[in-house]
């Protein structure tokens, strides 16, 4: 048996792993001290009472010959599929049910969505990027190249028509600078995908911090979208599913190659190859959708924009550049006084005793930049924000 | 952008629409008879008492901020391996916790885990054959070969020596023909595999219905195998989770190719492409092997044990050749009187008003045979039996 050598090629990230060891090595040299942790990536907040209730309900349902459920549609039941279906009517956007698709999470979607393309495609991502879309590709031997998100173009870049890509990745509001795409921005990345035969695959994960009217919570608020974009999206962020595990991939039916609908493709692949997201999750999935639901849910994402707030605020009274902060949890900071972000990193968990996220894990544009969330604890945040104005005031 | 054009290889199967049509459309021109599916794949039984109690129990700790679970180790809590760990153990075979990954089924593992595998490797399949195997493999492009399981070998086929195979596939208990293995035939597939090179692809999702003693559970009781064979599980028959989904699957640390460990490439797989089981359904799994649990599942499988006993038992009556019935919940009949397995299955539906899976639908090797199921109640099975013996008596 041969095996796939690909997987030779993929690169070990140490970046989380390394930032614990740091930490735990100052809190043990320095046991007094009390460290805060902004680098965390994972939501705080308990599940909503409205989901809680749903799934308590959905127990007692499995615990009973008549409301018991066994194998469901490997691509959702229809009562999430509609729930998600108002949502998105809700922001302007008309989506049919069976173009949504209930998956146990976007990373699992993002990986697996691309069973459906050929191995010689060219893959375009932005550097600093989240690490999933360049090991998934590298595992499957494809050619990827890199464009440049930076301080000129606020970590945004947009298509340079002598690039020549066939499956782009975008993540708006982005993960790790929380930079976010106006209209006009996926607008021509539209036009790019259609000009050129390519498909985008959107990661709108964060859509729900998004809150200024202007901005696009989903790609296909964009003309055009439904003729060339996956959409990925999860309840993890939204309603704090990251281990409760549920999230939705939109592949609209208008999208086709080679004269083949991408949307029989992937239901094809999803019955094959999956069998569907636990009926308790999905029942506290749609829980998310009810009035009652949405404004628990509102509460908590108002928490950590708040968090966000404070700490955007705070490195505006700094005069520190950033991205993120508005329509983001995230926080995408200029290293001061030119400092490397690992320089940084050290700075900060020495002085403040605060750890963030050092940008050059992300890639080498991320050489000069931190990333701080708002997923912690508020009074930890504030904290957090004296000490740093404090710091570098 | 070019797609992967391997996905217009597959096959669409009609089998279980055909199935299903066939059943409405005798129901509706003879609304008067009461028609029995003997043809269900899914369980009907609720989850035991046990893992409703955890899984409320874990409900309860997500509406909590100290009890509430974030991401988890993609690869499973520790409760749970240690959980199936000892489960192994009590059956005589030794694993270490980090052979062990959980997984939201065997459905999804079986496919996922070629990921792992180059393309240019020749696949072994017997016929007929549960479908997921080949068409995962079709995705993928490669090459696939057929081995006859028939009358002549029980279902049971062993290895050729003259065909040259990389992937192996083998399901025991066997899905659709309930022919189970001894030691001496897996003991032989061990022996081909590190003889060739191979690896086997051992499927157990039926391992919980093995009663007999001297028959092997789990690839691993053969000596050699953790050298050659990756295995795969559920909890969907052993405790009726085909819509709570977890299942887990076995990567032993001593099996290597090319000088590099399956379990270090399947771990990289699944920290990249998949994000973990549900924490509430991971409690409830373990739930299964508690001193309580563990009774009540047994309750459920003694149940569905009577029920193919009972089937059984009919067709030694009527003197009918079948393989399984017995450490097995299908029953694979050889059709009366040369029929073909349409052909009966037209004759039952329109006869005993019996519903069954016509064979020919796994495979040509199934032309002549028929699957019966005993997951389904326990009136509807001896009426359906009296029925069957009826008209063929």
């Amino acid at each position: 048996m041969n095996i796939n050598k690909n997987y030779q090629n993929l690169e070990d990230s140490y970046l989380f792993s390394t930032v614990a060891r740091k930490q735990r090595e100052f809190q043990e040299a320095n046991p007094d001290k009390k460290v805060i942790r902004l680098s965390i990536g994972d939501v705080t907040l308990p599940l909503a009472p409205a989901v809680i209730e749903a799934m308590h309900k959905a127990v007692d349902e499995m615990g009973t010959k008549e409301g018991f459920h066994g194998y469901g549609p490997e691509q959702g039941y229809d009562f999430l599929k509609q729930s998600i279906q108002s949502y998105y009517a809700s922001h302007g956007t008309q989506l049919e049910t069976d173009e949504i698709f209930i998956s146990d999470g976007a990373k699992s979607d993002v990986g697996n969505i691309l069973d459906l393309f050929s191995q010689d495609n060219v893959v375009l991502v932005p550097d600093p990027v989240y690490p999933v879309y360049v090991d998934t590709n590298t595992m499957a031997g494809r050619k990827i190249v890199y464009m440049n998100a930076n301080e000129e173009n606020g970590f945004l870049p947009l298509p340079d028509a002598s690039v020549k890509a066939d499956i782009i990745y975008l993540c708006s509001p982005n993960n790790p600078t929380g930079a976010v795409y106006d209209r006009d921005g996926l607008k021509a990345w539209v036009d790019y995908a259609l000009a050129n035969n390519a498909i985008l695959l959107f990661d709108a994960a964060y859509e729900c911090f998004v809150t200024s009217d202007d901005l696009p919570r989903s790609i296909y608020e964009i003309e055009g979208a439904k003729k060339c974009a996956i959409e990925f999206c999860s309840f993890s962020k939204t309603a704090g599913f990251t281990g409760t595990r549920c999230g939705y991939t939109v592949v609209p039916m208008e999208l086709e190659f080679d004269g083949v609908k991408m949307n029989k493709m992937w239901l094809r692949r999803q019955t094959t190859k999956f069998n569907g997201v636990p009926y308790i999750v999905q029942r506290g999935a749609a829980a998310v959708f009810t009035e009652e639901g949405m404004a628990q849910i509102q509460e908590n994402l108002g928490y950590y924009q708040e968090n966000a707030r404070i700490l955007s605020e705070a490195l505006d009274e700094l005069g520190v550049w950033y991205t993120g902060g508005k329509n983001s949890p995230y926080i995408w900071l200029k290293c001061p006084n030119g400092m490397e972000s690992w320089e940084f990193f050290d700075y900060l968990l020495e002085n403040a005793n605060v750890v963030g996220t050092p940008g050059a894990g992300f890639g080498k544009n991320g050489k000069n930049f931190f990333r701080l969330t708002a997923f912690g604890d508020r009074e930890q945040t504030i904290e957090a924000v004296e000490r740093i104005k404090k710091l570098l005031g």
